[in-house]
């Protein structure tokens, strides 16, 4: 039987392992949808034994993990690439620049962490439906770990989400019903469905193990860092939720005693979708009014864990940044063009903002900086496509390849 | 300095690491494009000392690299998952099915393990642009690499190619000349290339490290599988090369003494893209007329690696099958829908293949199958779309939700 508990974020009152399943009964009384969840709840380990059983010569990460790996879907997640990219550091201004490419994971993006945690726990209760909102990839990971798992995914989405995340669902077999509305309005209807219907509700942070799943990115990047603590983590940040999860890392990591310091945090937003940003900055909590970003990932104007997120941010000694969906693009062609990474626009928001802190001094020269990549670009072609030209055709002579090279050398002087 | 040659896989003559550089000088004296490579290269090591050398409980892959560690890219490549789907296996009539899902690349498909070691190489060489022709994965893989490690690709694919694949080698800041007809024509005209401008051709098989790069794959499923060598493993076929490489991996390690016996591998073959299939059947090499499939990374008429290709299937003692684009659709839905691995359709066909072998004895029903996923299903969301319907949208209101859930059981029975 695993040793932890819940504890409300809000209140710090304590529960059972199955004592509660989502939100503080006390602080989430009154929480009626159109604002951020209130009573998120977070998982409490016993530090004491992590400290004493945890050997980095053969790290046990189920010490970490809330739910007991004999419940564990035949669907690997994580164990994604982290290196360091000496020519984005160049282009960007900073020494000492790193990436974690979380897009590796099967479905495409770091959702598959949260997925795989919470269908590991319907396994435990023996639940067969989970339900989610999502923007996408929440909804893809989900669809993906049920297909695994042999349970059913039932997932509202906003009908306007990138045609390939769609396509995948619908692949893994999940039960896909796009929502003529935004993502705030999957959100509550999906509450609404399991509150009356039953179900296991995966929404992010509505869930704890949500967070609990995403934390086992920043367990990685600490092990794949050779035990260190980075300086800095940039973070692509809609919900707040894997933002949340990166720091819980990092706190579960010193409560056990294996680590003195905590990373800071940069929370990443889209200009036109930062609730957090705003929230971080003046401290006082606002929806987005209209979130319209080409980042679709991260565009939510009601962030279900705007609370926690702020507190990761400043407890981390971290900040908050926004960039525009011009920045985003340009991010997302030099991370490609200088890294060989592909990421999706909300991903590609980290390195626009690193390239938008150069000379800042918010975060140093010489930091160990990781931006975290959360989803792959191929998700959303299109989007990446805006503004590209895809050059023409040619006939297969080498005089004609000779003369297309040589026309568009004349019009692209390198 | 590296200990090894380049053996002719047609005349057997040996040839130091520098003294060539793509196919054998004499066998291919009179090779003239048109029909599939002669005297493709071999690299071979000091197999004595890696079985005295290598160590299971810390292995030194490098002992069976052909280029240096410190010529390698910051492009990490390989590290893709391996595991047991147990409904698969079910649902194809095998007891112990197994998937490589190689998909996970960062470019999203092996052939970025090719791309990797030929950049390496071109590292060790001095050469700044790599030239390739491909069907669209190799190429995108390439572009990746090159980005990483700040080289020039100038690369040629039929103007045909999916636009995913296309966008990823624009995105990645490669130079790409779509050409007005097939992949065998971007083969050649690449050819042409380098032999009159220069720079370093990555034409798959041409280039000899392109079959080690693709034999790390092998290597991994060995060390990923507790070092047993599996029973079977079912190979999407193009060109060959993927096929040579994971033979190559497996031929090496029984060189060096580390196991006793070679993987049966098995061809699978687009029904209408069948050059190797009918060379192993009727041992009459002939060119695929008019390939016309799906599967675009495995639509060619002439296969550049056949002979060896041929010779990995004999050699191991397997065997060659062809499916049908509708097969190889159905194959991956299946494979979607029962391991949350979403698959290109070149790699679907392994599975379409082996749900077609279910009862024929060629493949027993204890052995252990390994399915090798090739290509990521993002690559090519609208092949996947093929026949299917995406559902409409609704009402953002619980009340619209069931009516529609209604609406569709009504429809699809279960």
């Amino acid at each position: 039987m695993k040793k932890f508990f819940y504890q409300c974020s809000n209140c710090g009152k304590h529960y059972q392992r199955d004592e509660v399943r989502y939100l503080c009964p006390l602080c989430a009384r009154d929480y009626r949808p159109g604002v951020p969840l209130i009573g998120v709840l977070s998982a409490r380990f016993d530090y004491g034994a992590i400290r004493k059983q945890f050997r980095k010569e053969k790290p046990d990460w189920n010490l970490f993990s809330a739910v007991e790996e004999k419940f564990f879907p035949p669907f690997p997640v994580g164990n994604t690439p982290f290196f360091q990219s000496v020519a984005l550091g160049k282009e960007t201004g900073f020494d000492d620049v790193w990436l974690k490419n979380d897009g590796l994971n099967p479905s495409a993006s770091l959702k598959d962490r949260a997925s795989f945690l919470v269908v590991a726990e319907a396994n435990r209760l023996g639940e067969k439906t989970i339900v989610a909102a999502s923007t996408g990839n929440a909804a893809s990971a989900l669809a993906a770990v049920c297909a695994a798992a042999g349970k059913r995914a039932l997932i509202f989405v906003p009908a306007n989400a990138p045609k390939a995340k769609l396509a995948q669902m619908i692949l893994y077999g999940a039960t896909v019903v796009p929502v003529r509305g935004t993502y705030d309005d999957a959100f509550r209807l999906s509450l609404e469905y399991t509150a009356k219907r039953g179900g296991l509700n995966r929404n992010t942070a509505y869930h704890p193990l949500t967070i609990e799943g995403k934390k086992t990115v920043g367990l990685e990047i600490w092990q794949q860092n050779h035990w260190r603590v980075p300086d800095v983590i940039l973070v692509p940040t809609g919900d707040g939720v894997i933002i949340s999860g990166v720091h819980k890392a990092f706190c579960d990591l010193k409560a056990a005693g294996l680590i003195s310091r905590l990373p800071r945090l940069v929370c990443v937003q889209a200009e036109k979708s930062n609730a957090i940003d705003h929230y971080v900055v003046s401290g006082i909590y606002e929806n987005a009014v209209n979130p319209d970003t080409i980042a679709d990932s991260i565009s939510v104007s009601i962030p279900s864990n705007a609370h926690l997120a702020r507190q990761a941010i400043l407890d981390s000694g971290g900040f908050s940044i926004t960039v525009s969906d011009a920045e985003i693009l340009a991010g997302q062609r030099m991370l490609a063009a200088k890294t060989g990474v592909f990421a999706e626009p909300a991903s590609s928001a980290v390195v626009a903002a690193l390239k938008k802190l150069r000379g800042s001094r918010r975060i140093g020269r010489r930091d160990q900086v990781v931006l975290l990549i959360t989803g792959h670009g191929l998700k959303d072609v299109e989007s990446a496509l805006h503004g590209l030209r895809l050059p023409s055709a040619v006939s297969p002579t080498l005089a004609a390849v000779e003369a297309a090279l040589k026309a568009r050398a004349r019009k692209e002087p390198s």
